[in-house]
């Protein structure tokens, strides 16, 4: 065990203390809120030469880059605005090597905030008053959901503002789903916890914002089996499920040494932090290079319901929430089956203390059917080699709605991101028999507004090292003729290659069969003949539909394009910016790459053999159906690596070939059944 | 058990052998060949009241379908050419009530036929001569490998005609990679087993086919850990992945009555024959209906080398092969794991006896993660239902290459069709150094050429009812302001929706997140408003790219759209047409429409409420990696069918949430692992 931390490990509990402790001495006497204090992760030139000489089996304590944490603290400010402050802290030589003022920014929000605004929203006389006029069924109860404010243009304000969107139980169990609720009433909470606006939302397709008072449409009640999700309110399940073990006698077959995972073949390591969640670094098959980083960058999630005030339903689910501070904790059995290894994360408390995320990350192992399997026809003899898969799952909840997220590595060197949407459809209020074309009533009185999701990985690639290109391969129809090429019979065509040579971002075109590779032009398969690299298998998704002026547009850049590549820099791991909380647009990857085009020489924003950045922006146009009510079941997005011309074969050619004899596998009774037997 | 098979029971053997007999009596005194006795499966309109009656616990006896067989025999006629005919079979009257003479139409291969092929191939003394020629390395053993004659217009016979490639096994292992010793030579054999033609390959981009004498080059014989699959001829796999065990302790959840399966709230019948290999009957969840038949239709796998012979090379590997004749005998423990259940169906040999396919359909279950999850952040409870699917596996060899197809239902009512592409590539000769601009150099000397796999599910819906319509629905923005709609904000958007009017082929288009409803419009959902349907999820893929007037194109007409609507047609099940061995296009699913389109009324060809067909063409354009070679990692194609304001709301919300204490999930020993501890 080295004396030190590795640098991609994660802050210690011990380290986060002494962050702590560290940034108080830059505020004398000054009460701070610590929003985050997270692992400032080295930069990528002092970096690269440790992992080197950790690879090269040499010594490194000399060449070990500084251990530095990220500091976010809102503190009071004599008018009474809260000011938000971000701390470079050199943990080692214990002090503040970067202190900076974020005039005009704003820090994400999480449950003890959320729980706060809902308590000054509901001791709010007024709130109480306009709950009154509702007249709600007796024995409801009424239940706040602050959201994050999505700017709209209309109340932009210098303070971080909540949206608080009104909803009731009409149960006592405190599990019972309000969603299926949604009252016609909001009110507007700053910062400080005021509320400072209250108003009845529209509830058919032509009214917009009033203050009519309306009473609540008592017959909008349901029974429970069709609004609940909890089993305590539903009638029994069914039983027709049979118990399915999955069991590893000998273990797994992966090893865990600190937050170094070697697995197979592969060998990285596991960040977390507050916001992207789970990370993975320095990513390894059979001793070479392929990612130096890889995680989910960000996610987008408009609402499309055109009447005020839903277009402040945006929620920056990463930059707004976090990932990693709303990662769930994760039980065995529930969330994974098999022989399961957790993983706690740290994160602190709001006076600096460590606190323990536990059980956020689950590891283990997943039977995948078939890899590769082969039968020779002349003599019968099949060969079949069964995928093993080792899955790091992560599940968030962000308010209604989850997510689960999950890297999943396969014996052939291929990977996958692999995204499940499921949780509980937002929901608002609609008048019984009203329709609108952007929502599905999913319920009497109860519209799900369609939204979009739109995820952004970003890929830090290390082919066979950092300079590497991003080439656009297309399959092209050759012309059919035997003049210009030779095709007499119309059958043949060529892949057409192009290297990116500038940073941009790019579309998908499954039509022409358009592959992203991230290659190594300098390394060629000796085999092949060309370059090594990694395709990119994307998930074919609608981009964002808002209009390119809207404010949710231009805070979201990422969602205007599938593919971006960048040149790396150390600060750019947020392709909507660092800072999206109301967010006015013009500090996503887009203007980045604008303005480095603008400034630059076309050196700065040449991409071809360079050390760069590609990212992957997928989703999905979530247009409910009833089906995803009162929970949905899950929705799942698959985006996939895959080596191309890398090996010098099928990676995983080496798998053990299944035995029929191995394992415990069992026939049903009765015998083969007879498909041309009688009925 | 009923007296009488269900009418969608494939034949029993005894049925086989009663077939066969009925058909020699139109033959008498010939002795016939026997190329298939299948299930000729009743008339719609003769099979719908039964199902109706059926699913009423009405008698059926009365209103049973005739049990017929459709056979297909081989007779030799005078001149020595042997002539194709199709008879339909009564097999309660005993009587043929069909008999056509297929006259310029051909039989597909089998695996006897080829054998003999390569026999008298291997048997010709100009074909041992010129063997003699290549001068291979000592202790060779030529391997000629024929395949279906693509038609290219060049030699189109009346004659079933073969392409014979040859190939070495470099070992005496019968199971040695012989795809790895592509050799320049090609013959040309007739039907009546005489070899026509044989000259040498292109070996070079710009060379074509020759007969100069040219010998092996010996320096492209590799080492046996560079090409071969078979555990015998490769070094010791690797040890390191650790036993994984699926067990039902309970045994699993579905049950099977003779070809009826039930499963949670699926009900449906297996069907099997030669050429499609599985077929799903009567689907149905909840006792409503969804589908009345869906089937993979036809496959097509064109090659994109130019240069002749290759443009022979465009393999319709159910119409040529069969799904069902080339299906695996499935092994416990390899192809599948866990309790498993297996199916044997029967085909006839070619005297017309009863033949058994052993174990050619695996049916299990399967854990597939978290189906749907609720965390109450403010309660911090967490419900969760893990999925269960069950799989419906065929595994099927087409000579190098291996198909596995899996239906997955779930339990949400959602199924999904899987394709994994595996096996060997098919690989030609190519000099040591040369490159060509549509193929892969996989080895030294071994050319894998570019190919696309294109794949066509039938889906005979039943939404509730025949009489379904297909919408094309799409997202779109609606235009910001507040002129013509309220878009103040700019983020609003709708979906439109169009109902398909008459028979077409339709494109995909993910920039419009366009999806494919199949719905009852004569059944709303009482809460939506919408009609009850199906939304089609389709795979993403290029079709088609030989040129439109090509042969490649002209017979593979369903490859140049992703959706097809059509009215339903008995008789209209392959969307190639029924003979696709060296046909010559206009017999598929385009000239189908246009026949119908040019003959017919308006109303013969109209598909808005009517008994319709969907068919979803994908696949992928296959260029090879070398990460493919000597046997491919699973390439993963997955179609997804899910219900779409079709039920009243989540039909997987009644699954029993999984509970930490059931199953058999262990904790890996050491603790959960710290993320934020130090490395």
């Amino acid at each position: 065990m080295a004396s030190f931390p590795h640098p991609l490990d994660p802050l210690s509990p011990e380290e986060i203390s002494k962050a702590a402790a560290i940034s108080r001495t830059v505020f004398p006497g000054i009460s701070l809120n610590f929003r985050f204090i997270t692992l400032k992760e080295p930069l990528k030139h002092l970096l690269n030469p440790f992992l080197a000489a950790e690879h090269a089996h040499q010594p490194l304590e000399a060449i070990r880059p500084p251990r530095e944490a990220r500091v976010q603290v809102i503190t009071p400010s004599d008018e009474g605005k809260p000011q938000l402050h971000e701390l470079i802290v050199d943990i080692d030589k214990a002090e503040v090597v970067r202190k900076e003022y974020l005039e005009g920014k704003h820090s994400y929000i999480d449950t003890a905030y959320m729980q706060a605004v809902e308590r000054a929203c509901m001791a709010d006389e007024r709130v109480k008053n306009e709950i009154e006029k509702l007249k709600l069924p007796e024995g409801t109860t009424v239940v706040v959901e602050p959201w994050a404010y999505a700017t709209d243009g209309m109340n932009d304000t210098s303070e971080r503002t909540s949206m608080c969107w009104f909803y009731m139980r009409v149960s006592d169990h405190p599990d019972a789903n309000y969603y299926a609720y949604p009252l016609d009433l909001c009110a507007e909470v700053s910062e400080r916890l005021q509320v400072t606006k209250i108003y009845r939302l529209p509830s058919s397709p032509d009214e917009r914002i009033h203050n009519e008072d309306r009473p609540y449409d008592h017959s909008k009640v349901r029974h429970p089996s069709l609004t609940e999700y909890h089993p305590d309110l539903r009638p029994a399940p069914r039983e027709t499920t049979k118990p399915l073990h999955i069991t590893q006698p000998e273990g797994p077959s992966f090893t865990v040494q600190g937050n170094l995972l070697t697995w197979e073949k592969w060998r990285f390591r596991i960040g977390f932090n507050y916001r992207e969640g789970l990370v993975l670094h320095d990513v390894r098959y059979d001793n070479r290079s392929l990612l130096h980083r890889i995680s989910l960058s960000e996610m987008f999630v408009p609402y499309a319901d055109p009447r005020a005030p839903y277009p402040r339903k945006g929620a920056f689910d990463l930059g707004n929430d976090g990932a990693g501070i709303n990662a769930n904790n994760l039980r065995l059995g529930c969330d994974c089956l098999g022989s399961i290894r957790y993983f706690d994360a740290w994160h602190n408390t709001s006076t600096g203390e460590p606190m323990k995320l536990p059980n956020v990350v689950c590891c283990h192992e997943q039977d995948e059917g078939i890899l590769w399997k082969h039968t020779n026809f002349r003599t019968g003899n099949a060969v079949v080699a069964r995928a093993r898969v080792l899955v790091l799952q992560t599940v968030v909840t962000v308010s209604n709605y989850e997510y689960i997220f999950a890297w999943r590595l396969g014996q052939d060197a291929s990977m996958e991101y692999e995204v499940r949407a499921t949780g509980i459809l937002s929901t608002v209020p609609i008048n019984i028999g009203d329709t609108v074309p952007y929502g599905t009533v999913v319920a009497p009185g109860v519209l799900a507004p369609y939204h979009q999701h739109l995820f952004c990985v970003r890929i830090d690639p290390a082919v066979d090292g950092d300079e590497n290109s991003l080439l656009v391969e297309e399959s092209v129809a050759l012309p059919m003729g035997d003049d210009k090429v030779h095709n007499p019979f119309g059958i043949g065509y060529v892949t057409e290659t192009k290297a990116v040579e500038a940073e941009t971002g790019l579309d998908l075109d499954f039509t022409k069969n358009r592959v992203f590779k991230i290659v190594n032009e300098h390394k060629k398969n000796p085999v092949t003949g060309t370059p090594v690299g990694l395709k990119l298998l994307p998930s074919y998704s609608q981009m964002l539909l808002a209009h390119p002026s809207s404010y949710h547009a231009r805070r979201s850049e990422f969602g205007a394009h599938a593919v971006w590549v960048t040149r790396h820099d150390d600060e750019e791991i947020f392709p909507a910016g660092r800072h999206t909380m109301q967010s006015t647009g013009g500090g996503g990857i887009a203007s980045g790459i604008a303005a480095r085009r603008e400034q630059g020489t076309s050196e700065a924003t040449s991409v071809r053999g360079k050390d760069i950045v590609v990212w992957h922006t997928f989703g999905s146009t979530h247009n409910p159906r009833i089906e995803d009510w009162p929970v949905m079941p899950m929705e799942k997005m698959v985006v996939g690596l895959k080596p191309v011309n890398f090996f010098g074969g099928n990676p995983g050619l080496d798998v053990k070939p299944a035995n029929a004899r191995d394992g415990c596998s069992v026939l049903v009774e009765g015998g083969p059944a007879n498909l041309g037997g009688s009925g």
